[in-house]
């Protein structure tokens, strides 16, 4: 493309890898990946891939080594707990060719969360089993710790500590470019508006339009929701959308974001 | 493996392709992997993966390739609306190496819900564009189709629609042997039984024995799940797990099933 938008800094690109049979089964809901998106936009990463493999060796380190290959940022979630099914910390020490060692600063955390030294039996001093070379990430929580290696970001599963961890290692990313957002909410159709919300995506190819339809409290309506790195391009192109939505017809609500 | 279940009737695999960029962006949480999980699960179909990708034509083909080439059963969910960003039919398309044609019968379908001619306009047209050798799923809530082509179903995003077109799919699916499962919750901690519960999978490799940790009604446990096709084995397994969380100090609470 010839965009204005590809010629300047382009925004640093991220994949989140979710292990474990649980969400593969349909027993629990995954929480995480929403969670994640939300807060790498806000600095200017894109989430550019997702995947959920089970708590398998080999599919971790596939999914992993494709992962890390082709993105900027990877995030794990799941799987590093004290139980036989917790394989991440050793599938990533595989993936990226280093022992599994027992990490002295994470044993220290998992001693002062414990206190009494009975408590601290070896199935909980399995999670103080880490690659060679990470960097521990801190669970302000529970004590056991994520980690990094490489470009990998390895974290809990269970969402408010995955949050907490997330908050602490967001500071060490690079970002880029902020992605701003406008959305256009109306009371069409999609196929009544399709023609020219086609168009309009033609004029403003370095913007990214997006098409959702919903039905709220009774009313069937569709989301239009506009983004880019310049928020000039961004309000112009909204501009123009809120006029083709009076024009056919519909009341154009326009919010900032991509709520709405 | 050299266990009982792994010389029966293997359980047909599937995977699930999210296809849509306000998956990854955040805006919009998913709502049908897990519902897919469950019904797949139902008739002894095991969902091994799951992928999300933004609506850009080469990742759509690349995850489509990668995962019907591994997988019994492939399900997309996303992307076959009216508007530029529904790509979704042209990429399976290009997959399967057949043309896009406007299928007759997708037509006449539209046509009678459209009902006045001048409301079937060129993009809802583009709704009737399905890969040539392509056979219909059918819409009962806003009639524009998925569709089956080899082992793949390309099926709607918005939830109430994909759910109709799964439920008209799954009689088409060869199923499995039945999938039994039992979870035992207990407000221990995983650490406290993570060495019996790993002893206990080891003694019982046919099933698969999952911990998830809880935090509900301000009380902290775990529930462990157990799955298998022999439901003889998960029942002993169940009784002997039970026994395990008695002797530490626990009380299990046992329920058929995953929920729990």
């Amino acid at each position: 493309m010839s965009s204005p938008a590809s010629s300047a800094t382009p925004n640093p690109t991220a994949a989140v890898l979710v292990i474990g049979n649980e969400i593969l089964s349909g027993r629990t809901k995954d929480a995480n990946l929403p969670h994640i998106a939300e807060k790498l936009a806000g600095i200017g990463v894109r989430l550019r891939e997702a995947r959920v493999v089970p708590d398998v060796e080999e599919e971790i380190i596939a999914a992993l080594d494709a992962l890390r290959g082709r993105y900027g940022y990877v995030f794990t979630t799941g799987g590093i707990g004290p139980t036989h099914d917790d394989i991440t910390s050793a599938c990533v020490a595989k993936a990226f060719g280093v022992p599994l060692e027992r990490n002295a600063e994470a044993v220290a955390r998992l001693e002062r969360h414990y206190g009494d030294p009975s408590k601290l039996n070896e199935a909980r001093l399995r999670m103080a089993n880490i690659p060679a070379g990470a960097s521990l990430i801190d669970n302000p929580i529970s004590a056991a710790p994520g980690f990094r290696i490489g470009n990998v970001f390895v974290m809990a599963g269970v969402p408010n500590i995955m949050q907490a961890m997330l908050d602490s290692v967001l500071p060490q990313l690079e970002g880029g470019p902020d992605l701003h957002a406008r959305t256009v909410a109306c009371e069409l159709a999609e196929g009544q508006i399709a023609a020219d919300l086609g168009a309009l995506q033609d004029r403003y190819a370095d913007l990214e339009i997006g098409s959702y339809p919903y039905f709220r409290n009774g009313f069937f309506g569709v989301s239009l929701v506009l983004r880019g790195t310049d928020e000039t391009r961004v309000v112009a192109a909204t501009e123009e959308l809120a006029g083709i939505v009076l024009r056919l017809g519909g009341t154009p609500n326009v919010t900032v974001g991509t709520k709405g």
